[in-house]
């Protein structure tokens, strides 16, 4: 039997995420050695959206965590997490509902991002009216082209922000989700050249203030390429659930497919063709087809898809029977755990549970 | 002030789903005089997932409605919707989901469909062993390809399910999502030739059996071609809210954007572009970029897109303010409502109230 193999694959609904917790315990150890010590650590909990896995998180010696969400940020206060960073630019009602958060999750220390002055002001006349103050890391632009504020231009932001009561810039977030070389040695060189401009800024601003900087640093692509410096803490998300795409782009990264999509043959064409019941309403469909790849079908290949449906290519389509079981893995996981309201955790190959993707939805109380 | 705008937009959290109820049931409108009566409509709710918007269908005098997941059938047995066909190929524990609804929901006729003898065989012992029935309708490939029996195969699986206890044909599902020509005589034309399979297999059927088959027909960018039918029920669904895509490649049909999404401004680059809080995890992502239009900035053009993020290239980056809030037209408005656990409802400007997008999660209840 495979590893990811179900005993009564017949009780399986399909779509369904399953989620197989000895790997991703093993994957959270893989990344606190590559990280050298657990406290180098600060995982991305985008990819899960789990209360149950930020726990096994947590478990293995990890305190401090990254989300882009309130909800995700609530998830972590609901588990006593002791440090969380939104690493995400908060509008609108956002900043109340940090305050609230804060309020509601006192065990936890929340802290979040600005790159521009506007923002920090908000931030600032929201803490102040409640007599708090909140801890700030400056999202820095080193190459993503995303969001962020350049470095060169970071020290005349950091001087701006320090006129503002209740805000304190502690720390640099610098996310270069645009290192994605295959070459490890390439990825190396240009994490190195972006990396420089933050560790510059963060001199500057040493020298004009005395402050030090906390680094936040990388994605799951260029976790390898940050794990020499010191004093860095290290934001990989990806890592334990694992998938196609990373494994693919960056195959020196020791980690092992720890979730997927099981879903069932539905109708079989008079041809090569085969009806599966995983359309773009259940798998991630910002890259082009194939969005996934069939453990046990590896040479099927998926030609269409629509909302409840994906159409594949066999060599001969009499050779399968409707309602079998397949096993995907995702070309993208991240996305793809957003589709599902609950996981299906598979143990020793039963499905012993099911564990809710509580942060998919964008507010839980607050 | 533009119709789409709401008067507080500062208090608008995003990103969020907007729906306009006053354009809804003026799209509702529209396509009951397009198809002549309400009694020849059978709207797919797989657009909208929302119990508060099937509700608007049933005040219209919509009697059937078709849907795709157990979930959503569900959500119609709430509201007593008196006719529900399941219009996906039921396999593994589904049989028994549909025999539960039908027990707690006493009020609403279910039916589902087969293109296969191993399905209705299945769906025959399960009703058999509750001693109960259930109506299928026949599904057909009629140059969709995705699944379906071929209709000059039908009568053969007609006749093999006459054999079965406790399953009844009833009916020929003619779903043609490939035909989206955006010259309405070539959609007709090609509508007029595909439905022609489905109407000789009616016939074989009635000459082989005496029994007459109810006919179930088209979606959103084919239901122009088919309103001249008579005694066919015409199922299209993203008609309620419509969105870019449709409103671009079917432009004869008479539909206005009655739902659209809210982002805000959550960072300015240097140069001339811009982040906005709408990511691949807030608007459907299964087509290219642009995978939205802006109401309100209509000359920005996305660039760039990842989980939480969208990139948007425009004139002059300092025209803007961080926290701006701007309204899109999704291209692809089904899989985007999908993304949201709730809508925000406007009426007359005003953010009214909130619907659950119930029928997101592939279970409610049962």
């Amino acid at each position: 039997m495979h590893w990811y193999e179900v005993t009564s694959p017949e009780a399986m609904d399909t779509p369904a995420l399953l989620v197989y917790p000895d790997r991703v315990k093993e994957n959270i150890r893989q990344a606190i050695l590559m990280a050298g010590h657990s406290n180098n650590l600060r995982p991305h909990v985008k990819t899960h959206k789990i209360k149950e896995v930020s726990q096994l998180l947590l478990e293995q010696g990890i305190q401090k965590f990254k989300c882009a969400t309130i909800a995700e940020a609530e998830m972590l206060g609901m588990i006593d997490a002791p440090d969380v960073l939104i690493a995400h630019q908060l509008t609108g009602p956002k900043a109340a509902r940090l305050l609230a958060l804060m309020e509601h999750y006192p065990q936890t220390h929340f802290a979040t991002l600005v790159d521009n002055l506007h923002t920090a002001t908000i931030l600032s006349a929201t803490f102040s009216a409640a007599g708090k103050s909140i801890d700030l890391y400056m999202d820095l632009n080193v190459g993503m082209n995303r969001s962020g504020i350049i470095p060169e231009k970071g020290l005349d932001l950091f001087k701006a922000c320090l006129a503002l009561p209740s805000i304190q810039l502690v720390g640099l977030h610098v996310y270069d989700g645009h290192l994605r070389d295959t070459d490890l040695d390439i990825r190396k060189q240009r994490s190195n050249e972006a990396f420089e401009r933050a560790t510059a800024l963060a001199a500057e601003i040493y020298a004009a203030t005395g402050k030090t900087m906390k680094m936040v640093a990388g994605g799951s692509p260029s976790f390898p390429t940050h794990t020499h410096r010191k004093g860095v803490e290290f934001s990989p998300g990806t890592f334990v659930f694992w998938d196609w795409g990373y494994k693919h782009i960056v195959p020196d990264e020791p980690f092992e497919y720890a979730a997927l999509v099981a879903t069932s043959i539905i109708s079989i064409m008079e041809d090569n063709r085969l009806c599966l019941d995983l359309g773009h309403k259940a798998i991630a469909a910002e890259n082009p087809l194939p969005r996934v790849h069939f453990l046990n079908a590896p040479e099927a290949v998926p030609v269409s898809q629509s909302e409840e449906h994906m159409v594949v290519q066999v060599a001969d389509s009499s050779q399968y029977q409707v309602g079998e079981l397949w096993y995907g893995v995702p070309v993208h996981i991240c996305p793809t755990v957003a589709l599902f309201a609950e996981a299906q955790v598979i143990q020793d190959h039963e499905n012993i549970q099911q564990w809710q993707v509580i942060a998919r939805n964008r507010k839980i109380n607050i």
